[in-house]
């Protein structure tokens, strides 16, 4: 049941020139399911990624990271569900390299010109065989306008699927940003969610659409949570196939804000679906900290409130049990906090102030705000000026029957 | 449903010569329930107390750490369940002062004897009047019998009373130690759990104890968790009442390790007894890491697999997806890890190395332990000798039910 995840019609669904996607059935854990996808990109794209900082990192992130550091230009990506190729070692390190060396062939580039990803169960041997007897069909299904269906095939336990697209008037030229992305569980993102894939048909020099990835990544999908467990697979690619014609080369360039802001923005769309979408999610929760004295104090303030199990029941049951919020603040890790300074909102209910509950507050007025969907917490720690937000979800009963059953 | 939680019989529970116990409903939160407790101390005794480090720690925290370092003997202690006196500032404040002053009037002590302890809802002011009133019951029905009275007194979502009793030779005279605790959520103590109380008749000399509660508490409530919250009130206190006529003064001693040892191992088993209890909770696990680089380190990682939502709920399902764990180790924030040489055992099954799956583990191996209602994890890291145990359970429908209904 996912909270307010808006799914565009089909035809807001802009293609973006340079890419064309396929999808097809390799079976790799289930029968009878979309699992494999093919991105392929146009000579001359650019392409940059921010993978997880887990050190179990999963064999596929290895090797993206190896060919993107090798220089050549990316023309491929190659996605399964069903298996993580995580914890597999050596063996899983050939497996990866083998999906590449095979997609290779057939599109003739070079292995190192395709990266590869994988998500599903851990630890368990990647079947590469019938990921490899998959790809011919993935290829022969390629076409632009296959957004929705790649969106579709790289689901695991998501109830929808998740995409976002937009295009904009930009000078005298149109651009185009459409991405898709897919979680649900094991959501804590360091340096990215489990997926997400961002295209347009901007031109961005490799080395400055590397900063921008981690820029933007750091603002959408490292600012969400759903159970605070880091995966090994978490991935974020921008794919920039310059086919609109706009070409930017560095911060200066009065094109490089706009286009900026139309890829964080998409970013941002994509990774809070993610927590709409989160295992068992009923409600989607905004935490901002404000007034802390550095931004990592605001971001370990927001995580401790997000990642909390005492907090997300509480927005389960929509009980205002609101000393829940104020206990994980207090065990943050801010030695020299004064609670006396601390404010603490709910919607735009002053719940808090001065270390404990505001003397206006009512139970009525918390009850209210905790019945919407949406609730927003606000914490000001009365310690300077820096301020983050994190996006995070409730934790329910369907959270557990998910994660209870999900490798049955 | 608690794990394997004994309860020794009524007449295994041994009074210790000094202390004398009270219970009486106050009716602090539910009526016709014992929600009051009052221990009372011989002249003589002595007292230690290690508490929570959380910024936003209750008022009676706070005073019961201004009593102990005024260097006055503590004569008693007062207990009250159904509410928390936390996020309460300055009345609050004044509430467990005037607590204070009330039952010293009473026993014809000062004040600053007594330490005040709170358990409950967060963020209501304390009823102190219906507290105060109280206390006459609670004297009149004192008796050095009364352990499991307390025990049970102290529950709030604990489903059992917790206590441990042991009487044991030690030269020519007999010690006795008998103590209680009790949970069942937001456990992850950061000095102590939520209330422990251990007792002797051994006397200690007041710094030397002050020690022995630390190095205690960082051995027993400060290695378990069940949701990784970190109590506002969290408070665990040792008193030496030295009526047995042995008396230590100093770790030189030879009588300190047994009495340590003994004191330790209590401590131990009323901190594992809150993880048996923990809500919700149908295993018992401990979490074993070793060869670490440091303690911080096999303790960090400790905490990550016993934090992860994702391992506790596969405990839960009895389902062996054991890539969770090294999920969890990988995200643990060793940033210079090398995962192939970490091993995984579940009980005594080799379930990883080299950072993959061990070729001869077969599932039904892990299936059988993951069975089990109590399992070892055990994680080698490969990088050092120190190590470090962590105990909690797993993660439940029944955890989500009871705090998403626990003020209602």
């Amino acid at each position: 049941m996912a909270v307010n995840l808006y799914i565009p019609p089909e035809s807001d669904i802009h293609p973006v020139d340079g890419v064309s996607i396929g999808v097809a059935e390799a079976g790799i854990r289930k029968a009878h399911r979309k699992d494999l996808t093919v991105f392929q990109l146009a000579a001359g794209s650019s392409v940059a990624g921010v993978f997880t900082r887990n050190r179990f990192r999963a064999a596929p992130v290895q090797v993206c990271e190896t060919h993107l550091a090798g220089g050549l230009d990316i023309r491929a990506l190659v996605i399964n569900t069903g298996n993580a190729n995580a914890g597999t070692g050596e063996s899983g390190l050939h497996a990866a390299q083998h999906t590449c060396v095979a997609l290779a062939e057939h599109l003739k580039v070079k292995p190192q010109q395709i990266l590869p990803f994988s998500t599903g169960v851990i630890l368990e041997p990647l079947p590469v065989d019938k990921l490899v007897a998959g790809l011919p069909d993935a290829i022969a299904s390629a076409s632009p306008d296959n957004w929705f269906a790649a969106a579709h095939s790289i689901m695991t336990t998501d109830t929808l699927p998740k995409i976002v697209s937009k295009r904009e008037p930009l000078g005298d030229k149109t651009i185009t940003v459409t991405g898709i992305s897919k979680g649900a569980g094991m959501i804590r993102p360091n340096m990215a969610t489990m997926l997400g894939f961002l295209a347009t048909d901007v031109g961005v020099a490799p080395e400055l659409l590397k900063d921008m990835a981690r820029s933007i990544a750091d603002r959408s999908f490292n600012r969400i949570t759903v159970d605070g467990d880091t995966s090994t697979n978490d991935s974020f690619i921008i794919m920039a196939t310059g086919q609109s014609g706009i070409q930017i080369d560095s911060v200066a360039d009065p094109l490089y804000t706009p286009v900026y802001d139309a890829l964080a923005g998409a970013a941002t769309d994509l990774a809070q679906k993610i927590v709409r979408d989160a295992e068992g999610a009923t409600k989607f929760i905004t935490i901002q900290v404000e007034q802390a004295a550095t931004p990592e104090e605001a971001l370990k303030v927001a995580y401790a409130v997000a990642h909390s199990p005492l907090v997300k029941t509480a927005f389960f049951a929509s009980d205002p049990n609101l000393g829940r919020i104020l206990c994980a603040v207090g065990y943050a890790g801010i030695d020299d906090l004064d609670v006396r300074n601390t404010k603490l909102w709910l919607g735009d209910v002053l719940v808090a102030s001065e270390g404990e509950r505001h003397p206006d507050y009512l139970e009525a007025d918390g009850q209210r705000v905790m019945k919407e969907p949406e609730i927003t917490v606000r914490i000001a720690l009365g310690r300077g000026e820096a301020f983050d937000t994190v996006y995070t979800c409730d934790f329910s009963h369907e959270y557990v029957s998910i994660n209870a059953d999900y490798r049955s």
